[in-house]
């Protein structure tokens, strides 16, 4: 079963500051786009809506540890690993990677509950993850992941 | 009838870019910010719920002109004016100025209509915009208003 | 020469805001990120430094007009036209199409301006653009251009 | 010695995304946020030049657990504190909260490196934390840091 997704992008201009480099809450948006790239490439969407019902995955925590800098128009791989999975939630953990040598640039760390969003209200509630999602998701062999 | 509204931020690390400047894109939500500002100070909210519908106010169109860079932690004023209300859209124009002089750094303008969005399905569809609404926004006086 | 390049870009998550659609200012960060392919597709960078100096390309106007929402994974092609080329600007038009139709979503307009930006004060000055890339850019012919 | 700071500050749309809450990236914005007022409050700017050099402070890590979601224009309350001070870093925690009860919504945690930019290529390279910087953080009394 699917334990892993690398997704390759290339670094904007919108997302570097003024120091030059890309600024470190993109590191988040970057994790997060490799996790909804890997929930597309199962043939599902993280955001889902069934029966009426609104299905998301809010996160409950993020962490990231920089290594190196990113720079505007260098190529970056998002290596996403599924670390846990839970009844009702799953963690990833992600390593940054640039250039021909695979130099590491960060790594991190994010937990997402499963959760149906009340339309109504626009509260979150937990709930178990569906079958048809957690018989297509494994956790990675620990040996895979970054200590 | 209320006109107009002065806004003022301070800009963000976050909203620089290698450049060493706010990012062209950032000027749209700081636009968007005294537009939202200008709605609180008139007591209501831009997204508002009533009766089971949900009322927002989607774009029509926004344009800048940028005459001047604006750096990290420089204070901007951004100085909203109404140019038009027709039945379903009002038209604002901004002028943004920073320092003791007031230096003009850029104008713009955005045209957004009130719409309702369906809960189900996501649609907007513009709607005339609610009377206690119109009855507080007036536009400003054509001499005002940025040519 | 080029006159025309064509940039594929899938909506993410943080693009979109509580309106369930594309917030209007990425609109500007997609023209751009069309804008630098367009120029790495002809073989140099946006952001460039030379016998030390710094070449950029700030903003002197933008605008877009919005037609039909953008929505969460919805692929999206941004068709960027030149419509100018001048001593020291080039201006460009866009036109973002989805769906398998090819649905129109907005259309925008970005003039920039070359300029070299001094290292120390970071002050920005216009200077004509470099023989390098004007040999390598045209405007469209008039009829590809959206009125 | 300052060891703490508090920085109210009202959601924005932009912040927001298609979940109808502030998009979990956005909160590391707003501890950086957080601590550039910080360090605007000592009198100094957390990106300074002085004698041709320029010193900034990229991260080393970030974290943030969230606990509860922030919405469109409700405000919040980043409450930092200085957790410890080395010779080259400082370690931010920071407790998010909102609403007149003053509830918990997230706490988070930064470390920062004191750096110099070289101009010509934009390395970064660590360095002592200034003596007039250092002389006026300390880190904030055990009892006071989230456990």
């Amino acid at each position: 079963m699917p334990y892993e997704f690398k997704l390759t992008r290339r670094v904007e201009f919108a997302e570097t500051d003024m120091a030059g480099i890309v600024h470190f809450s993109n590191y988040f948006r970057m994790m997060e786009a490799a996790e909804h790239a890997f929930f597309r490439s199962l043939g599902f969407s993280i955001h889902g809506h069934a029966n009426g019902t609104t299905t998301g995955w809010p996160r409950v925590s993020a962490s990231c540890d920089y290594r190196a800098p990113l720079r505007f128009e260098e190529e970056v791989e998002i290596h996403l690993l599924v670390a846990e999975v839970r009844s009702r939630s799953i963690r990833y953990q992600f390593i940054f990677r640039k250039g021909p040598d695979g130099v590491e640039v960060a790594r991190g760390q994010v937990a997402a509950v499963c959760a149906t969003v009340d339309k109504t209200t626009g509260k979150l509630a937990p709930v178990q993850i569906p079958e048809s999602i957690r018989a297509l998701i494994s956790a990675a062999p620990p040996e895979l992941l970054p200590s």
